[in-house]
Formats: structure tokens, C-alpha cells, sequence
């Protein structure tokens, strides 16, 4: 079982690493990181370098694809050689995914149309315009594709998706093994429960989260 | 403000990138990757590479020291270079940390005697031999080190120490911005939760969580 997980300038870390950490720990799995070039892509934040080995022409036909989100995404939704792969390989997946604004990059590659799916909490309105129907959960399957909420929501997405594809034990298994037993010290995780002065900032990106471009 | 996070062979990539991704956000942060020789260290499982930017002599003097786990400290428990650096760095940290087995590596370096401290659930039972007391908890603060139980578990002490550093609302628009509002799809995440036959293939090597060395 192949996975590919896509790696691009200004992703955000733990979009790819929650999913990473789950799925590829699922025996059998091979996990490639993949780019439209190889070598290093810079994060989000611009401090962390990630390794694709893979160039695009190289992964032709994953069993899970996992496109991850962040800032970078705005750069990647005219259509292209990255579309093209993305449709290609979707054509021989069995499970094409994305966490946080990576549902963005597939939907505008043509994805997601007429599918529930969601992303992070400040581009679900994206989603529409991409022919796509937001949702407000935090994990969305619809049929083949399983779309995630923002970036830690992917932590949550591999492992339902692990227990899909090997099964109860394994996920559990896999979840006891990253001690995945989560006690976030606030409950500030989303808008509804974020106090709203702090929400507000988010939105208007008033707090800087990502380093600049 | 300086974050330092340590990169080794076969580190466990969400170990650095919960901490990463949360205190990396804090206003005014910096951070370096950091490692014995600088370029590309594959992870636990073999797939993932992650850029060691700078060599140990170029840190000699971070505000926060973070410690990843994994398989790799057990190649690290010997009294070397990198044990030197890490007594020097902590002699002008505000806040020493780890991750998981990180803890053994700061245990075998000296720096956890006589102290409160916590590790993966199923490393635990190697603190007292490292001059450390275990306890039960998830994120565990003992004056300024901090240390975090298994994998995942770093995300809540990143927010936690945050809350710490900059004020809750920083911590919670942190929170916020990566979505961390999770719902686990098992209820497996600690050792007295998971079903008894789960936690002893995990404890017995029979699930194999990362790849071959």
C-alpha cells in the first residue's frame, strides 16, 4: 500500500505530520513524500525543511494520496502540471485526502465537485466556489474522499482512516503507540469555543500565525 | 526568543512538530533545527526527512531547548559531544524540554536528577534509573523542565508552555489556528484505556510501530 503524501513551498508541518504519523504506521504501508521537484520545501512558519524524494512523474499510482494545507495553497489553485497529476493519480486511488486548505487545492483541481468535504474553520467559504458543500465537521468522508479541519485534525483523520482501511485494532494499536490520549490545556480549538475578540483576530489575521511570504 | 529543537537519526517526526508548530507561532520566535551535523535526518520510520539547519556549535545559547524521541535515544544515552552540548545549552535555557523518550536522552545527560519528569508510558519505568521520578502525568513542569509523555503529547505541552511564555490568549489563538479541538476516533490514546491485549503488543515489540534500523 503506497501512500503520497504532496509537499509544496509554505505548507504547514503538522498538516502533513498528523496523517504521516498515523497512516504510515499501518503495516504494509510505504510512504513517499513527493513535490513537483525534489528536495527540500520550506514550511509555513519558513524554519522547518522537509524532504520530498519523490518528483511528481515518479508516483503514479498511490492507494491514499494526502494533500496537506497552510498558507501555501493560494499559490497552487490555477490549474497546471500539479492539477494534472493530482487528477491523474485521483483516477487510481483508493482514497484521496486532505487536511486543513488542501481540500482547496483539490477542489480546484476539479475534485470535489458536488462532495461534502471541510477544511480549516477560516476557508470553509472557499469551499462553495469550488463546487464543493462545507461541512462543520472535523473529519469528512464522502465516498473515496476524506477531507480534514484544520491542520491537527489530520491527527484525527489518519487514524479514522486507519481503522477503515486496517482496522479497529491496528488504529487503536497505532493510537496507543503515539499516546494519543489529548488534553489541550484551553478549549479554544474552534470559533464556537474560541473566546470571539480571539476568533476575530484569526480571521482578520491579526495574529500572525505563518512567517511572511 | 530562540527555540532550539534537536534532530537525531530515526527521531519521531510529530515528537519535534507538536512543540514545533505550536511554540514556533509565539510572536517574536525564532527557530532552528539543530543537530551533530547539519542536513537531512530520516525519521523512525524511514520515509520522512527533516533539515538539521544548524551544527550544535552554532546554538550555544536558545531560550527554549526542545528534545524529540523516538528510537533514536537509544543510541544516545552514552556521555559524548552531544550530552556536553546539551549540560552547556541548558545552563542558559528558560526552559528545557522534551518529548517521549527525549526525556532519557536529557535523563542519561544528567539534567533530570532528582526531578519530576514523564516519557513515553511504555519508557517510563527507565526514569528512576536516570535519577528522575515518573509520574503519570501527560505534561509534567518541574521548575524550568518541562517534559512531555508519548508523541502526541507535545502538542499540549507546546500550548501549554505558550500560555507559559506569552499569555493565555497567544496560547489560545495558537489553539485556534491549528484547529486543535480533537476527537479521537478510539478511545485508546493512554495504557488504562486502550483494550489490555493492544497495550502488551505494543509493550512486547509485536506491533511494529517504526521501521527496521
Amino acid at each position: 500500500m503506497q501512500i503520497a503524501i504532496l509537499l509544496y513551498d509554505r505548507f504547514t508541518t503538522l498538516d502533513a505530520v498528523g496523517p504521516y504519523d498515523t497512516l504510515s504506521r499501518i503495516p504494509g504501508a510505504e510512504t513517499v513524500f513527493v513535490g513537483e521537484r525534489t528536495g527540500t520545501y520550506r514550511n509555513d512558519v519558513g524554519s522547518l525543511g522537509m524532504v520530498a524524494d519523490a518528483p511528481l512523474s515518479d508516483v503514479t499510482a498511490p492507494d491514499i494520496l494526502v494533500v496537506p494545507g497552510g498558507p501555501g495553497p493560494l499559490a497552487l489553485m490555477e490549474d497546471g502540471p500539479l492539477h494534472e497529476w493530482l487528477r491523474a493519480v485521483d483516477a487510481r486511488t483508493t482514497w484521496t485526502t486532505s487536511v486543513c486548505t488542501g481540500s482547496l487545492i483539490l477542489g480546484a483541481a476539479g475534485l470535489l465537485k458536488g462532495r461534502r468535504a471541510t477544511s480549516h474553520w477560516a476557508a470553509l467559504d472557499q469551499l462553495p466556489g469550488l463546487g464543493a458543500e462545507p461541512t462543520g465537521e472535523r473529519v469528512v468522508f464522502d465516498g473515496k474522499y476524506v477531507t480534514a479541519a484544520g491542520v491537527s485534525s489530520g491527527i484525527d483523520m489518519g487514524l479514522a482512516l486507519a481503522g477503515r482501511i486496517a482496522g479497529d485494532e491496528v488504529a487503536q494499536a497505532i493510537q496507543l503507540g503515539i499516546e494519543y490520549d489529548p488534553r489541550p490545556p484551553y478549549d479554544a480549538g474552534s470559533p464556537d469555543k474560541a473566546p470571539a475578540e480571539i476568533t476575530a483576530m484569526i480571521r482578520e489575521g491579526r495574529f500572525p500565525l505563518a512567517g511572511e511570504e
